[in-house]
């Protein structure tokens, strides 16, 4: 038979799944005899089995709960509900992933109108009794009868008023009395049912409120943004109560062992005298520094002190704990490891180490790795930030702090950068013709397009502020303003983005510029000594590279030859290329584009070093080359001297149902194998150029979109042949690689045939996974939220390699691929590349580098180094 | 070492992939004792070399040429250019698959200016043998020297003016010998070089022009039309002349074994007396029919009746045989399996299991699948056919004949309809919104689109005519013309489509019904006993299900639920349902589709009686069931009694980048569950209609698009819960399956995990193909084609499924579904169902069933019978 209920001394920190983290951890805190009030635990299994029998406790339950009950009435000497020196509990929510605020909690539980005399008698404090049961009444009455707050709050403040008083302390106790009565009438009124009497009638309603606060709108929201899994389920812990509001010499405070915000080694919390828990969190009194209790109790201080200093080395970690003092006796109420900043979490583990608690290993496995990009990026001046108005919300889709005046195209955008203003580019969405002005631009905000839009992509790239798919700003482009509600906001307005949450701020706010700690750099040696991956960056330009090595890339994975054409110089050539009607034209064009392409590669290559660097091919459609816009198609006719007619013809060609499926990648070169004889040549003659001025570098040229072998062989070819004309021509040598990304299901099925021809593998998991799961990354935000919500996903696969599908394609492709060559190189190119998760499965594919943008690249040491760790047997 | 040439008593029948067919068949017939003229074959793998050896003949295959050539003049005791008694050869292209005319020939090589006096006096025939070295002349000039045939003709049309002759019989040898000396001087001028006077040389240059013309652009064209790979190669038959023109007891003719139009049991051919094979070509004289040999020369027809005979029996099957007569002495040129329509193939395989020379296995392979689909359809008269004209050609996307006034919407082609006129469709493209037009048009054109976009498969489905992607055609549809170069056909202008070759001709052509022979049936009932595979019919209307039960479909294995939402009466309801806020408008609006979607389940349940159908839940984007012009959506808001601009929005919304990795299928579903709901609520309420009413049927339910495991289960859940509410309701109860589609990769990869919860699979190659090789079905066509010429595809993945790529993802996911339930019922219900590899590649798989269109149940049933016998073993 399932066990449905722990006592405390039953419970250990390593039961979090099953007790919940507070359960878990007031269970070690009894075995380690720490002074916990006793109590009992209902396992988070239970609150699943709960939903399962319709929402109701059964009966074998709560008889399992009632002989706890006994146990806890034997421990403590006391009885629920007893009339002369009645058990009080508290009965607290506590899932095995900390959820704080988001469920509920309800104190004093066990007071009626005769228990109340009761505690009156037991403790000699009537006051403290009568003011106990109106707390309990409040409570109870808002979280398990859902009776809105404000009902009790008016009775309570009427009487104030009455009396002419300002603190609730000078109640007397028949003011207290009057208002229970007061309390009893409203719930009466709003309940259709009496203030229950029966004290195990409060407890299993109590214990059925936390269950149902598990699916809440506030917990469901919160788990959403958290991706934790419905499926865990809270526990309920009834413990006890201690009371901090029993006088001078009584109350409550919480602390972390660390600082918090910059991990100094010091106790750091608040603590109030003569209060419960809730007042510290409601906010009525201010808390005093925790550094005060020294003076007022210092026996307890010390004690806590103590305990505190026992739990940080019991667990190895940060403590965030919570206590009560009543009558000069300290209770621990609570442990848990403490949430920190970034910058903690790095000088603590690093701190910690040297303290001799932690291994290099255990200190590596400490900081999140999702975490430290904040410290790369300007960040809002605090204070400023608190005086700041929300305007709106939209998707966190690169972080940072930017602020700046709105332009709503990318000429204006680079007009004001020119003119030394700070610019935000505002958009619906961007397009690669946008790019220019995403580089001028200090943030992007666009109204639609999610995380893996083309803003955000890009804008992760240049490490640059985006939020995107912002829904209540509605752009007007034209008309160069937006609209959030019925405030406008014109062209030249200032706004600030925060794209670490997707926050939106009036007018602009001051930054603070990234600065890399001593930690820091400590921790990342330890890191990169212990990792296995390499990491390379995703990077187009020699200004990308340079960062990404900065923040130690090792290699460029992902050189996009297509952002090099966008650029103001280019797009013309580019443009008459794809408008060219016959070979010769379009080998023209396309000869003006090569010393441009040269130049580019020269600069990165000089940039990179002895490092690889892996350049693609072509690769979108070639109508993301041309414009959409009417006024923009007249002006490239009269440019391009052709009728607008025939240009809207051809741009009416190039259209296509699905262009995620369509012409592009190699399958362009097919057509136009001059496209890449040009890239081609662009590539080996920069090699030479650098080779002959003392550089080293090996190209890695890599074909896009292959999904036969066939396709990758055509393509080969023309690398081959155009490399041996320009050597010759040249007389050099450039050692070089021909590879292929796997991005198409059919190249990962049948990867033993292209590994035949491939000498290394890149993974492009943005498409892999779009064309595995059949989601359009450009229009699956729309369902893919739902689906997260209904429990269908329980992460945005785009965000996350999807190991069950997707990786399981990899997994095919890396077995069929080494088994055709055991050479084979093999990385990751994707947008997957800088999320820990998929790092770690990876490191598990046994894949020799993962590649991401320049700001993930120090996310991507440290976590590549967790998964050597976690996978080190 | 490789050999290269093989003698003719060193080939056989079987080896046709080396020696061609010709080369095989000539090696056979000496074989069997049949008088055949000695030589010998160059093989097809010499054609392959000669192309690595950069279009040279190597020294090594020239000496191997010559060893066999003296065995030759050993064994005819005539010399190649022997002034005395010179051996003459033929030089023929042959390879393993037949090309009729693609490729060249050169007759009468060795002649020269001292053999042609040999052969005049070893003939005795002076006029003889300068006619040839005029006609060797002359074919040599054009096959290997490429000069243009009107400078021969000219000479020769000249000097027959000159001397007021009409037939080349009546020059003399003078005219000849001038001829010829005239023709000396074309070649110089036109060649820069003298007519060889080397014999040797003649012999190579000609084997050099046969193995050139392997890659001759009508050879070229003709293989990409038939699927016939470049690899194979042609063989060069060289054989020794013999001369069907030696005068009036020598002659040249071709007969087929049996009728090759119906199959009848008789000689069917053709002769000319005096004359050589290029004669009956080139229909200068008109040949006589084989019968009248019989007077003429008796002897000879005996013997060639005989050889005949031995011919057909020997193969097993009805040959065309080339014969020539040389002075009363028979000679075998050639035999070749005869082409032949399918209703010929059909009866002589039937004829020949009565003769008892096939068993009824043999008869079944005789049979080509692809062919048979003519039987079903309407034809054009054939003497109507041969006078009109042709206005222009496209894709032959579904087969069949017919004649009507051309149409450019919808409604004005059911408004001809309604007048009883015959109406054609002609659109830019087809979408679901036409259906109506489709069902009441007697045929479709269009001229953008491919062999799978909508026009193709809806017409398919209905067995109607239609001709996709006719790049002339320029459609006017709001000006109602469309235009073909200068020509403009308006609306009520009367065209015809002949849908299996794809040609448009002028005007209407008379066309006749289908008649199915008692052969076909006979045959198909010995098909039906062999099969293993199970054939169901992609049905979506009642009218479609009685066709296909006809055919002998044995089920619906795809019953598409959104062409019934497009009809007039229901179109409004379903908009409304799109355009709904709220649950509760959206419920009204499904409420008033319920009973017709009742009433059509009812039909189709009734027409299928016990045989099962499969239904699937919507699948379609929302967007596809809303207008797109601005006319259209003006009117909408009218009848919505919504502004435009808030249904523009709202269009707009719909949209989708890539609508078909999109919000559909089951996705749908999960955002609005009520509209399965009420198709599920239909189905089985049609269910419990039939069953009260004494019928049987077990719905097979179908959820579509599955790509996760959980996307299943959510709607698994909508089924069963709908399903239990309408059984209680009604007091009944209906067995029912619930099953899905593979066609996304990743449920085929997680197939066990799917297979837990469904009880089919149903797979859908369409999507899973567009997913696994990442191509738009709707745009690929562009790319392609290119691929196909480029030789990267082989086939089209679209018309036979990938076995290598996304048959692997089939074969995945079969294993992986039996393993998990091993009962599970396996279907296939894409395109791909009617096309024989594919179903061949279902028979190994071990699928249930094949679905396909009612029009081609019957290929299906004969393609699943010969994999039966393919693979009996």
């Amino acid at each position: 038979m399932t066990k449905f209920v722990y006592g405390f001394h039953e419970g250990r920190g390593d039961m979090k799944l099953l007790l919940g983290g507070k359960g878990a951890n007031l269970g070690e805190m009894t075995s380690i005899g720490l002074p916990v009030p006793e109590g009992f635990t209902i396992t988070t299994e239970t609150c699943n089995q709960y939903y399962r029998e319709g929402s109701k406790l059964w009966d074998e339950l709560q008889k399992e709960i009632l002989t706890h009950l006994e146990e806890l009435q034997k421990t403590t000497g006391k009885v629920l509900g007893d009339h002369k020196n009645p058990l009080l509990v508290s009965v607290r929510s506590g899932s095995s992933v900390s959820m704080p605020g988001m469920m509920d909690t309800i104190l004093n539980l066990g007071l009626n109108d005769a228990s109340v005399e009761g505690l009156a008698q037991a403790t000699g404090n009537p006051r403290f009794a009568y003011d106990s049961y109106r707390r309990f009444m409040q409570m109870f009455g808002e979280v398990v009868l859902h009776i809105q707050k404000y009902k009790f709050d008016h009775i309570l403040e009427n009487k104030k008023t009455e009396k002419n008083i300002e603190e609730d302390t000078e109640l007397t106790v028949d003011d207290l009395k009057d208002i229970i009565k007061k309390y009893k009438q409203v719930v009466q009124k709003e309940s259709n049912m009496g203030f229950p009497q029966d004290t195990k009638e409060q407890l299993f309603m109590a214990i059925e409120a936390v269950f149902k606060s598990w699916e809440n709108p506030r917990a469901k929201v919160y788990r959403k943004l958290n991706d934790i899994p419905a499926s865990l389920g809270t526990a309920v812990n009834i413990q006890s109560m201690v009371f901090g509001n029993m006088g001078d010499a009584s109350g409550t405070g919480v602390a972390f062992t660390r600082n918090p915000s910059n991990g100094e080694k010091k106790l750091f919390g608040e603590y109030l005298i003569n209060a419960q828990g809730e007042d510290v969190v409601a906010g009525i009194r201010t808390p005093k520094p925790i550094e005060e209790l020294k003076q007022r109790m210092p026996k307890v201080y010390q004690q806590f002190n103590d305990a505190a200093e026992i739990l940080e080395k019991h667990y190895g970690d940060m403590q965030d704990i919570e206590f009560t003092i009543e009558n000069e006796k300290l209770y621990m109420l609570q442990t848990r490891t403490g949430k920190r900043t970034a910058l903690a979490a790095i000088n603590i583990a690093v701190d910690m180490v040297k303290e001799g608690s932690l291994t290099k290993e255990e200190a590596i496995m400490r900081v999140e790795p999702a975490q430290i990009e904040q410290l790369l990026h300007p960040t809002f001046d605090e204070k400023a930030l608190e005086e700041a108005t929300i305007i709106t919300t939209g998707l966190p889709a690169s972080s940072g702090a930017a602020s700046g005046k709105v332009y709503f195209n990318p000429e204006d955008v680079v007009a004001a950068k020119a003119r030394g203003e700070k610019a935000i580019l505002v958009r619906t969405e961007t397009s690669p013709e946008d790019i220019e002005g995403m580089v001028a631009a200090e943030g992007i905000l666009t109204s639609k397009g999610g995380m893996t839009s083309h803003a955000a992509v890009v804008a992760r790239g240049m490490g640059k502020c985006c939020i995107a798919g912002a829904g209540e700003v509605r752009v007007d482009e034209p008309g160069k303003v937006f609209h959030v509600g019925k405030t406008t906001y014109k062209e030249g307005d200032y706004i600030s983005l925060e794209g670490t949450k997707g926050m939106v701020y009036h007018g602009e706010i001051i930054t603070k510029d990234p600065q890399l700690s001593g930690s820091f750099m400590e921790l990342m040696t330890w890191v990169d000594k212990t990792r296995k991956l390499k990491i390379r960056t995703n990077a187009d330009t020699s200004r990308d590279a340079e960062k990404a090595i900065e923040f130690g890339a090792e290699g460029i994975g992902l050189c996009r030859t297509e952002h090099m054409f966008f650029e103001e110089s280019r797009i013309t050539a580019v443009r008459k290329m794809i408008l060219a009607t016959n070979e010769a034209d379009r080998k023209k064009a396309l000869q003006q584009l090569l010393p441009m392409q040269r130049q580019d590669f020269v600069e990165i290559f000089k940039t990179m070093g002895e490092r690889p660097v892996t350049v693609r091919l072509l690769d979108p459609p070639l109508h993301e080359f041309l414009p959409h816009e009417e006024k923009d198609i007249e002006q490239l006719a009269i440019k391009m001297e052709m009728p607008v007619k025939q240009l809207r013809e051809v741009i009416e060609d190039l259209k296509e149902v699905n262009p995620m499926l369509g012409h592009r990648g190699c399958r362009l070169a097919v057509t136009y194998p001059e496209i890449y004889e040009m890239q081609v040549r662009a590539i080996l003659e920069a090699a030479i150029i650098v080779k002959n001025e003392g550089g080293h570098v090996i190209p890695e040229i890599m074909i896009p979109l292959v999904g036969e072998l066939k396709e990758l062989q055509y393509n080969k070819d023309i690398v081959i042949n155009t490399a041996k004309e320009v050597m010759e021509k040249n007389e050099a040598s450039i050692d070089y690689l021909i590879g292929t990304m796997i991005e198409v299901p059919r190249a990962a099925i049948t990867a033993d045939e292209i590994a035949e021809e491939a000498e290394f593998f890149s993974f492009g998991t943005n498409d892999l996974t779009q064309m595995t799961y059949g989601y359009s990354r450009d229009d699956a935000g729309k369902f893919i939220s739902q689906y997260k919500d209904k429990n269908i996903l329980a992460k945005d696969p785009f965000q996350q390699i999807d190991r069950k599908g997707v990786g399981k394609l990899m997994e095919i492709a890396v077995e069929l691929g080494k088994k055709a060559r055991p050479s084979i190189k093999l990385g990751i190119c994707g947008e997957h590349g800088g999320d820990p998760s998929s790092i770690e499965f990876c490191h598990l594919l046994g894949l020799e580098y993962v590649s991401c943008s320049p700001y993930r690249v120090p996310v991507a040491r440290l976590a590549a180094a967790q998964s050597a760790i976690r996978h080190s047997n």
